[in-house]
């Protein structure tokens, strides 16, 4: 293991941790919140303490960089980044709860928006800001930012390409262009352009400022933190429906923004997962108004209800303008079944993803026909390319991954003794990233009332959910912390 | 497709349906049960004339047989044998609802036990006598039956290889010895050995005969159908005793039990999915017996529960001695894991199987290790045997079917708007074949609340579930009627 790479790789993180609490603390000075610019000021101190001594030990280092080390460094890099980001919420007192504060950021930079917090709007705002900017920073993820800033010189150790593998959501990690560095940098300019967007529209809507970024914050990053406690439901229909479609925008594969850019529309247009998303997305709309009919005054009103919620839970934001709880049985469980899914691989969003669901139903039709006619051979394809008999092993057995850990946790969470409905959706919507789930744990709760141990695990969860879960479950087996 | 070689095959499978019904048209005679007696007259009367015109119409035909009509005949027999074997119930009035009387005679053929009486003592004897035997004979397979009295000359045509394995549980359809029809023949040697030895020992316990009779029936087909309203809890301690053992003893691959015939203790001491099984039962009574101290009287008691519980959920079977439905969260969450797993492969048990359990976990550890030490091949043994990618990849594959009919089932079933624990559970004990859930359905309840639309469901459910789901699946698809 090359454990001094992986210090250097840190310091560098934490480094850009350090920078980026700066306007934090500037919004804390601002604001007078002392409390908030203590927290700040001494966790910024911390954290670049921390680079220092790691940058000091780690500077000479072989360049020799394989997956195994790639997994674990990005696993290690986003428990100690969540470690010294929940430092502000503990030092200001805010979250006086170490564990709280912890889960709290997990949340914030897995792009959750699970909360342990039952009034928001009491926080400084200086803290709020952090909270929200967590979301876009975990959104994009931390380590390709680092890549795009980094100097392109270490892409062809395999070292930026291992990193991204890691981080980045869905079944195959396509490069936009041959560098690595020029493709991060293309993501993070489509991410903060359509960011930008985002904030514009709100701010049409007469949503104040601080709002307008923190909401576009958690939008962009389909995490789900707002700065109000009834989430979304307090703004103007307009603004409900922006966020919508900036939810919908942001859970849409982001290589279909680059074809767009480079003007191929065709591909976009026949882009197998964006149909599938497009499609789950409005069949879905429509059964659930039709399932909550005559629970809201007019048509409109219900419609805005239910698309706001679907494009909320399938992009695994968690903003709420409605509590759906209180939802009939069919609409509850067509919301967990999206839960499960997902945004598209690429996107900001969690979950399984519309590219694996859809190469598990191709696999799926393809193992039945070849019931039917065993003398033929059947390709996959997808988008009209065939599909790597490799990936699609791959994919199975990410699902395979992907039901136990929800099984077991759901037995580890079962211990607090809350509803097997809280339970099952209380790890669907952490693992998943969604955030909210159902009955204690639904839109008006929160998950405070979860021990030491539950929330333990379901950081655990938050984090393999982002990662992808290998990155995280790699942690736990010997066998990588060996010496070759 | 061969339909008249289908057609003979389901006729002699009717005829044998036909002979079956003699024992509890004769008990209905001898307790004077005057609708029943009809009931099995007329039902006998409509099963033998239809097996006669098939028999008169597909008389002369060829011997080609595929897996294609293997798995599409296993799926239609049962089908057929259900609706025919539903008559009974309707004639006689005892269930004057048609599909609820299906659902029930399902529920009997697939070992499920869910049932839609509330009352099950009032029914008649002869009615209660034909709803155990149905677990009976579709606990090892009625075709496996069928085959074990047919004549050894189809084995030729790769006909009998392709209908058990179709009818078979578990990844892969071991052949004890050489020929199919003696495999079979032992296979139900041994099922007809240990329901006797249940029944005897229930009755060492004077359990009546014909409580003793039932009762073995619903344990060797790990079904669940009782005779009385409380299930098991009304028995004594020795008899719940005896059930627990003997629901053990059937969720075992019954492999183990010829190789115990044939002197192989070795291989049996060292099965690993023998030691896996019995290893997750003990675990699960421990927790389960800690987490619901201080609800029974002594620690007998509340082993004694735990023990029965987690047997009859493990083995699919679904009895009962006490309202689980009111343990701890823990508890619960771990016997809704224990219903997704089920029983042995190889045994009369529903559910996942631990020995794909196995398969996908030890799988699971190759990837991990593949990523750590890509240059070694890494090759998955069970029994010290190296198993069959083809295997490993159809496993996985069965997951993912698995699972995405669980989440269809859930959100159709959803439509009746029951609670989520309710519907989750309904489907997850119909489709794996245990029969009682959670809430609605819990142990005291039953699935009469249901919708016609939501019973339909669940009975494709218990059949996917039964059979594995191809012989199911396949019938939806429009590939397998086209000719060739």
């Amino acid at each position: 293991m090359n454990y001094k790479m992986m210090g250097k790789f840190i310091s560098r993180i934490l480094l850009v941790e350090a920078v980026f609490m700066i306007p934090a603390l500037l919004i804390s000075i601002f604001n007078n919140e002392i409390k908030s610019v203590a927290g700040f000021g001494f966790s910024m101190l911390i954290t670049l303490l921390l680079a220092g001594i790691l940058m000091l030990f780690c500077n000479h280092c072989s360049k020799a960089f394989y997956a195994r080390e790639g997994l674990v460094c990005v696993g290690i890099s986003w428990i100690v980044m969540s470690l010294l980001g929940c430092l502000p919420f503990f030092i200001s007192g805010e979250i006086p709860n170490l564990m709280d504060a912890l889960f709290e950021t997990v949340s914030g930079f897995t792009t959750t928006g699970a909360t342990i917090l039952g009034e928001v709007e009491k926080m400084s705002r200086g803290c709020l800001y952090w909270r929200s900017f967590t979301h876009w920073l975990g959104g994009m993820g931390v380590l390709v930012f680092v890549l795009a800033i980094a100097s392109g010189g270490d892409s062809k150790s395999g070292f930026t390409m291992h990193l991204l593998r890691a981080e980045s959501p869905g079944p195959k990690v396509g490069k936009l262009v041959p560098k690595m560095k020029t493709t991060a940098e293309i993501l993070y300019a489509i991410y903060i352009i359509l960011t930008i967007l985002n904030i514009l529209f709100l701010l049409l809507g007469k949503m104040p400022l601080f709002d307008a970024v923190c909401t576009a914050f958690g939008t962009a990053g389909t995490g789900g933190f707002g700065v109000k406690n009834d989430s979304i439901a307090g703004y103007s229909p307009y603004l409900q429906n922006v966020c919508t479609v900036f939810m919908l925008l942001f859970g849409v594969n982001f290589s279909c923004y680059y074809m767009l850019l480079i003007r191929q529309f065709k591909s976009v247009w026949k882009d197998e997962e964006l149909r599938f998303y497009l499609g789950a997305v409005f069949v879905s709309v429509l059964m659930i108004a039709w399932n909550i009919r005559g629970l809201y005054g007019t048509i409109g009103e219900t419609l805005r209800h239910a698309a706001f919620q679907v494009a909320s839970i399938v992009t695994t934001t968690g903003f709420a303008t409605t509590d759906f709880d209180l939802w009939p049985a069919l609409s509850k469980m067509i919301l967990l079944t999206l839960m499960l899914v997902g945004a598209s691989a690429g996107s900001t969003g969690g979950g399984f993803k519309f590219a694996r669901l859809l190469l598990i139903l191709k696999s799926i039709r393809r193992n039945i026909r070849q019931v039917l006619q065993p003398q033929k051979i059947q390709v996959v394809r997808v988008n009209g390319q065939p599909v790597d008999e490799k990936i699609l092993e791959n994919t199975n057995a990410y699902l395979a991954i992907y039901v136990i850990i929800i099984v077991v946790s759901c037995i580890f969470v079962a211990i607090d003794g809350f509803s097997m409905t809280t339970n099952i959706s209380a790890v669907i919507a952490c693992f998943n990233n969604v955030g909210p789930g159902f009955e204690a744990v639904g839109a008006t709760c929160n998950f405070a009332g979860f021990g030491y141990f539950s929330k333990l695990v379901l950081i655990m969860d938050m984090l393999a959910g982002r990662l992808e879960i290998f990155p995280i479950l790699i942690l736990f087996s010997g066998a990588a912390w060996r010496h070759k």
